[in-house]
């Protein structure tokens, strides 16, 4: 069902303090950023192999990322996993017993359909499922 | 320099209950387990895509995953990153004035070498660079 790591949520403070490490020490291939309204982020886009580290800064002290810094610190905030269809993935899961935070998928950075799986189902790592925006 | 995500380890209490979730209900190619005794873990290693899931579950109370398990509970625990050469790899990031906790490589899981970047250095993600072992 998943066919590779899409990305790796790491939650920092600063997109401007975080971003050279990536990608001036390990020498990623930087992409850009984007602003997600609907989950009060600032994300950066660092590809590695056929994967990507994505880069959280929050926008409001509302955001789930200000809460996650708050609470634990800047560090792996999630891992996101590529499916070809959410929708039938969740469907899939749910009748497996998988418990979930999106019942259904909703919109991600780049035009992606995305949903969370509970943590309690996942030991303790927040996971989403990802299907790739229609470019 | 980095050629891809080698694997991202996740601390867990028991691979008997974690392993379920990966290898079943996400579906991911289960490779098997290793003890690695300098570590003082048992690594459960599960392929997605190009990269894997290492399951670390520790083996004694001292091992460093029994301390990072007693202080910030199950999660991920480090990111690695595959290169060529680990020791060429060292050398250049000294230069440029990355911070490391190995100056030299050491023996990993799989016979590979590796070295762990300090986490001042990475914005609180342990990070390790690995070299694949000789088969």
């Amino acid at each position: 069902m998943l066919k590779k790591i899409n990305h790796i949520g790491i939650a920092v403070k600063s997109l401007e303090d975080s971003i050279p490490f990536y990608r001036d020490q390990l020498g990623m291939n930087f992409e850009g950023t984007e602003e997600v309204a609907e989950q009060k982020v600032k994300v950066a886009f660092l590809q590695i192999g056929e994967s990507r580290i994505e880069l959280l800064e929050p926008t409001s002290d509302d955001s789930p990322i200000a809460k996650f810094l708050a609470k634990k610190g800047e560090g792996v905030h999630h891992m996101a996993y590529e499916v070809d269809d959410v929708a039938a993935a969740l469907e899939q899961m749910k009748q497996e017993g998988v418990r979930l935070i999106d019942e259904t998928p909703r919109h991600g950075a780049h035009n992606s359909l995305i949903a969370f799986l509970h943590p309690k189902a996942t030991g303790g790592v927040l996971t989403e499922i990802c299907q790739a925006g229609k470019h």
